[in-house]
């Protein structure tokens, strides 16, 4: 692997400070094996890099750390960059796989993930400013809300190396992304539901400034075609509460649905307390289909039907884009097929 | 707040490329305000920003990022530097408490929190390299385990700045730390059950290569004194499943129980699903207390009984003691007081 976004400057080091060379001599060993450690130490000795470390101390070169990204420009270590508040992070399961599994994908080019958080706008700033000052070498988007275009405009205008999970709303043809087929897949949901048997089929939405919850929409809406109905749409923001509040404005909008389709599982959850509280039976009188396959998804009463996102998959996708990026090659766009996993809510 | 563990280079800029008055001519600022939008663009008007920014991008100054850290060796950011798995941020609460109000705390300097996991072996040479590599100021270390000597001997020997949440076992004369009273807050939780009447009090302990894991179960044995009985002692690892394993074999080697002193309130969700399970009313009878105050314990039945620990004061007094070794000061070392919380469980 061969990054090479900037060129060589190795002959940086000011005159009065202790040089790459004065660090070798030393250490008693060569200067690539120093520059290998000031580089992350790869392929290096443990007792050759003690060596280097200690010269590093004893002749005072550790003071400017940053000699080593001079060196090669590159931090050697890439941002999980999450636009979402702090508690999302926590409550919505989604998010904790997808950083479990960048942090594999990652790992498995000795690169460590990094994580920000950009939920509010001076997080976003304090991030942005933290990317472009080239602590790492590019950044995995997570979770674009639209209205986030000064923040992002800031890193694309720098050139900065970011790839997004899901569409980055606005920025569709300047950020390479992978994505779950969110039109496809609810369209494969809402089909299921009809070959079941259900005719009067509603939704809960995600929120409609993310491209899930508007692609989710969009195939629920091509699935039933002139069979769509307003009144048994709902929206909802991901959350459980969300879901049961869009159930109880369904339940009182459109009370002859037989099926619901949530547009994530966490929804569906919402969705089934208050169907459950209203006499309901779930799915003798309503069926119920969620969205990503959440741990969830197997602790509820019945078990929920849905469709799960590929997200290790994604993980790996994304990492290999932001590599590719890394390399000069274009950023790509993909999707990747969700697949429906049938339990016995639906 | 100054901070100055290192002296400026701002003289550092090679021959052939853009210099920072360079970037000044072309974007029609002065040399100063360029250099505070390197430095993160505290003071400095959005259009002047945007001038500068285009300005760096015009005259390529951009290629090399990494001058802004040379020009002063800050990074402007601190390190959320947690050595536990992966599972574990997402299933331990105290994890996300402790994240979130550091994150406040710093974000009232106006610094990002950057976290770094450091579970494996790999992750914790990862992080440290991404540490001395000079991406972060100085980290914020928390969940030390014993064994984890040769990570932190290299950012000790490096004398990068490091507070650690809870005593850094090994690295007390090194390293500063903020913990809460393990032992007081272990021993006021034993001394309340015996104000209540219990007699033959059990304790599951927490981890013993943490400094919380030793330290509440030294608080049980110095205030039980010459009341202390080894069958009344089962070892945890903080985990519900853990604390349900070591109820199970209290129960076998001490049936005649009537108290339960759990070193956190995970193990004592998982005690009190135990003694239900086995027809053990609690408190009734067996009292059972906890030690966090984690949300959980509000959530089960009989409402736990507990000491909270103090995480919001303690992240702040972690990122207070951080910024004074940035600027040479010792670190200190620091316990804060718990706090008995009276529900229903004792």
């Amino acid at each position: 692997m061969t990054r090479s976004y900037t060129g060589h400057v190795s002959d940086h080091a000011p005159r009065k400070r202790p040089t790459i060379e004065d660090v070798a001599r030393v250490s008693g060993v060569s200067r690539g094996t120093v520059s290998r450690v000031l580089n992350g130490g790869h392929w290096v000795s443990p007792p050759a890099r003690e060596a280097v470390e200690a010269a590093i101390k004893k002749t005072g070169y550790r003071i400017n750390p940053h000699a080593r990204n001079l060196a090669t420009a590159r931090a050697n270590s890439v941002a999980f960059l999450l636009t979402e508040s702090h508690d999302r992070l926590f409550e919505d399961p989604n998010f904790s796989v997808l950083m479990r599994s960048a942090a594999d994908a990652l790992a498995e080019r000795d690169l460590p993930l990094v994580l920000l958080m950009a939920g509010s706008d001076d997080e976003q700033r304090r991030a942005t400013d933290f990317i472009m000052g080239g602590h790492v070498d590019g950044a995995l988007l997570v979770s674009s809300h639209r209205g986030r275009e000064g923040f992002l405009k800031r890193l694309v205008e720098a050139e900065v190396p970011v790839v997004s999970c899901g569409v980055p709303l606005g920025y569709e043809r300047r950020i390479g992304f992978v994505s779950a087929d969110d039109r496809d897949g609810a369209r494969d949901a809402v089909s299921f539901l009809r070959e079941r048997g259900r005719e009067r089929i509603a939704t809960i939405t995600g929120p409609q400034d993310t491209s899930g919850g508007v692609g989710r929409l969009e195939g629920y809406r091509a699935e039933l075609g002139d069979a769509f109905e307003e009144r048994y749409v709902a929206y909802g923001d991901y959350s459980r509460a969300s879901g049961a509040r869009a159930m109880e404005s369904l339940l009182e909008q459109a009370p002859d649905l037989d099926a619901v389709f949530a547009a994530n599982d966490m929804m569906a959850a919402g969705a089934i307390d208050v169907l459950q509280a209203h006499g309901r039976r779930v799915p003798d009188d309503v069926a119920v289909a969620g969205f990503d396959d959440a741990p969830i998804a197997t602790r509820l009463t019945p078990q929920l039907t849905t469709m799960r996102q590929p997200f290790d998959r994604i993980a790996h996708e994304m990492v290999r884009m932001l590599l590719d990026v890394f390399d000069g090659r274009p950023a790509g766009r993909m999707t990747l097929p969700t697949e429906l996993v049938v339990r016995e809510s639906a």
